[in-house]
Order: structure tokens, then sequence, then C-alpha cells
């Protein structure tokens, strides 16, 4: 509040223009959770199963066989090489417009299976306080996330209040072609962008042009987006969420596989980054659960 | 005007809520001249005589002896490929801040030959007040260019109102790299995006995520971004700006090199699009010269 405070104030020596208010968030880990796996693999898993019936090679091939057999172990020994592979054969091949509705339908009846909900309910209230009342100061709120772009669209404006064209994600090719109804994108299995590391200041740069002065995120993956984000000529706050709470969601940090947190933490501690202690920081972890 | 009263009316069977209102404008010929080359490549000329002395070798190496020389038949004759070379030559190397230091001084300096005015005056004043009257309804403007991304955002804000993270545009690769004093984009001598044709609808996917409503163009290039508009399941508008008016800007169409309009106008005949006819429709082509 004391940075929101210094940025706003019109007649200080940090005042930022409204436009220039570029927040930057991570989602996986940072505004929703990220465990025992990425919710985009469970949506991976899930499409693999309903489309088991049309590809019957998948019983005996991995990683489908393990996604078929619910063999965890299995799939983590394919590892990030299997994982894309699923990736790719579940989320291309049809039209954009396709897809969207594909996801739309997943997010509201898939459920965690820890905590039997829906996946985007499992997001962290506090966060979803700070994109408002950072909004409510003027910031433009920007999604910069590893996951997949088009698996965040559909359901990101609803969810956090921020629309399309302020999601930046890792995305695979597509391609415009005239069919006899009329025009459609297809996506190709083939990566286009991959929104990570150091690839976030340039998916930021790309899609935004602008540097945040604002930037949140859990993991080492979103080093490099901070490090930007507090090397520009403005005022900038960086933040860390520091997954501390097993009982209410996890914890993790330097020896963990999915969203490792080990360099990054290390920098906040010399940089004077804010470090979210989930456990004693947050009174309350996700919303109330809604009724639908 | 018949279109924007009718998704502005809450009432009204065609009503489009505003996040909805997504308008793209293509930039080369659509929001300012194009001739008799494109702006960004008078920039790139330029840039070759600024940074001649360090690079010896072009005095005797197309197409960069062609600039030197003021040769614009062997330009002309160096093709795309060598259009592609000077651009590489001049746009990459440095880092981004750099490059939109040298963009920004260029812009302010330069002067077309034929106006002797800073090219970014040379902006169709009536699109100018399309863009203010769409944004005064609600409508987020997007431009949606072939030209280069960072050699529009740094003055786009200025003389169409329109932000640097509403602009689309062809890229370069970046890659970030941490120095002594901190992090940079460094621009490399590689393609990342070609936004024309086929890909300016891939682009507004990427880029916006949603479908727009309202998309103008001048050439051929624009065809498939207004396909695409006019495929929506809203109401839509789709309009051609068309180069009449030799005397007070340029005319051409069908056998011009820069700004071919051919089957687009075919396309806009059968299908109702609004076709501009700048002689006769614009009472002013640009808008009054600035006193700086």
């Amino acid at each position: 509040m004391d940075f929101v405070q210094a940025v706003t104030d019109e007649t200080g020596p940090d005042f930022v223009p409204v436009p220039e208010r570029i927040a930057v968030f991570d989602n996986d880990g940072t505004l929703w959770s990220e465990k025992p796996v990425y919710f985009q693999l469970f949506f991976a898993m899930d499409r693999v199963k309903e489309l088991a019936a049309d590809n019957p090679e998948w019983k005996t091939t991995q990683p489908f066989q393990a996604v078929l057999e619910n063999d965890m172990e299995a799939l983590a020994a394919s590892g990030e090489r299997g994982i894309l592979e699923l990736v790719m054969a579940t989320h291309a091949g049809g039209t954009t417009d396709e897809f969207a509705a594909v996801v739309s339908d997943w997010i509201v009846k898939a459920r965690h299976p820890r905590f039997d909900r829906p996946y985007n309910e499992l997001v962290f209230q506090p966060m979803l306080e700070l994109l408002d009342y950072l909004r409510a100061n003027g910031f433009k709120t920007f999604i910069v996330s590893g996951g997949g772009i088009e698996f965040m669209r559909p359901w990101s404006e609803e969810v956090y209040g921020i629309p399309p064209e302020q999601v930046i994600g890792s995305r695979i090719k597509k391609v415009f072609e005239m069919r006899d109804d009329g025009p459609v994108l297809v996506r190709l299995a083939e990566l286009d962008f991959i929104d990570d590391k150091g690839t976030k200041p340039v998916g930021i740069h790309n899609m935004i042009g602008r540097r945040p002065i604002l930037a949140f995120g859990n993991s080492d993956g979103d080093l490099q987006m901070l490090q930007w984000t507090a090397a520009g000529r403005r005022r900038s706050l960086m933040g860390l969420v520091h997954h501390t709470d097993a009982g209410r969601e996890w914890a993790y940090d330097r020896d963990s596989h999915v969203g490792r947190l080990d360099k990054a933490l290390a920098e906040a501690e010399t940089s004077g980054w804010i470090v979210v202690d989930m456990k004693n920081d947050w009174d309350v972890i996700y919303p109330p659960e809604s009724t639908r």
C-alpha cells in the first residue's frame, strides 16, 4: 500500500502516470495453486481419456498409456518430453474456436482431486483482492504465465477480471485456413512461444511494449520477469508467493519439481523484494465455495 | 455511424458489450501514407547512412550501396530479400531500449521527401476522427500492421491515441541478457513474426484473443483480417481505404507494388464492405502542419 500510495501521488517524486501502471502476475502458483501438478496437465489428461476411443494405439503407447491407467509414476518418468507430447496430442489439431469451447466446458466440470472443487475456484483470495486494489488505483493487470494462453483466456476475465488481451502465455502455432463455411485458425502441433524464465520479459515486451512497475511470481521461472521489472527507471515493486502452508495448500520451495523457488528466493532476500509467507500472512487461501 | 449506433444500443438486437468492441486497423496506407515506399524503409535507409562509417564494406555491397548512392532503381532490383537485409542490418543488434530511442529520435527529425513534413504528420485526419469516435463509443482500437511493432510503438500513443499494448506488428527475435549494469533484451537478426495476410488473424488471435467487430485496411495484405472479422457471430463492419487521390496523396490499387489492392477490392464489392474513395469522400487528407 505504501508503494501504491507513492506511485499514485501526483505531487510526489515517485508518481507514475496511469498508462504506465503496468502490473504483471505469473499464474500457476501465484494466482492459483499448481499442485500436485500444473492444472493444465490435468486438463490434458482428461482430454487423453476423452479422445482415447479415437486413438486406440494410446493404450500401449507412453505417455498416453500412463494417463489411461492413472499411473502417475510412469507419467512422471516420461519427463518433460512426455508431457509435451501429451499437450500436443490433446491441444493441437482443431480450430481455435473449438479449443476455447473444450476449455470452457472442462473448467466448469472438472474438479481438483484434493479439494473436490473446480480448478478455477482454487485461486488465491488475497491475490484477487490485490488485483482489484491495483485496478482501483489505475493499474492495468496482466497475466504472464508459462501456461497455455488459450487454456487461460476462456475464464481469466470472469475469475481474475483480466481480459484475454491482457493474458500472455505459452502458445502453439496457428494457421489461417479458408474453409467452405468460412475462415478458421487451425492449431498446429508445433510450439510457437514458451513463456518462461528469460522469455517472460520477451513476452512482456512483445505483448505489452512497456516495462511493468509491479511483478509477482512464485518460482525461479519468474526471476527474470522480476529482474526486468526491478531494472525499470520507475519505482517498482516485486513480490513472491512462498508456499509455506501444507495444511491449507502446499508447502514447497527449493526442492520442488513443480514451482521450484530457489534462486528467486535468494534474490528476494538480497534485493528486498516482498516474500509472502502464505501460512502466516494469509487469513484465507481460497474464496468461499461457489454454489454452482 | 449506423453500425456504431446499432452495436451500442443496449435494447437492440445487435448490441455488443463494451469489452467485445474490438476495432483493428492496418497502419501503412490505412492510417498513414505508404508512398513512394513504406516509411519504415526510409527509416532503414537513414539508418544505413548513419551506420555507414562503421560498416565500410557497405560502399560496395548491395543493397547498402544502392542506399548510400540514393539509387532507388538498384534498391528496387534487390527485391524483398534486399529490403529484408536492410531491415536486419539496421534494426537488429542493439537492445530494445536503444532501438526505441533511435526511432523516437528519427520520427521527430526525418521529413517526407514529397511533403517536407514529419512522417507521423502524414496520417489521415478522417481516420484519426474515426479512431476518436470509436473510442468515445467504448471501442478498444488496435493497430494490426505488417510494419515493425517496435517501429510504431514509440509514437503510436501520441499520434493515434493507441497505446503500445494495442499495437500488433511484425517483429524480430529478442533474447534476455543479464549484463553488469542490469538486464536487457537484445534484438537478433532473425524474424520472429511477419504480420501480413493470413498471419494478421493469427496475430489478432495471439495478441488480443477476441474476434474484432470492426476492421479497416487498404490492401490485399488486409483481406484475411477483414474476412476473419466478417465471420464473427456479432454484427461487424469492414472497410477499405481506396487511394484515389493523386493530387493530394496518391492514386493506386491493382497494379501497385506497395499496397496492392485487387482481391480485397473485389471482395468488398461482393460482400458490401465500405470502400472509402479518398478523392471524393475526404475533405481533408492530413491534419494541419504542426508548428514544432
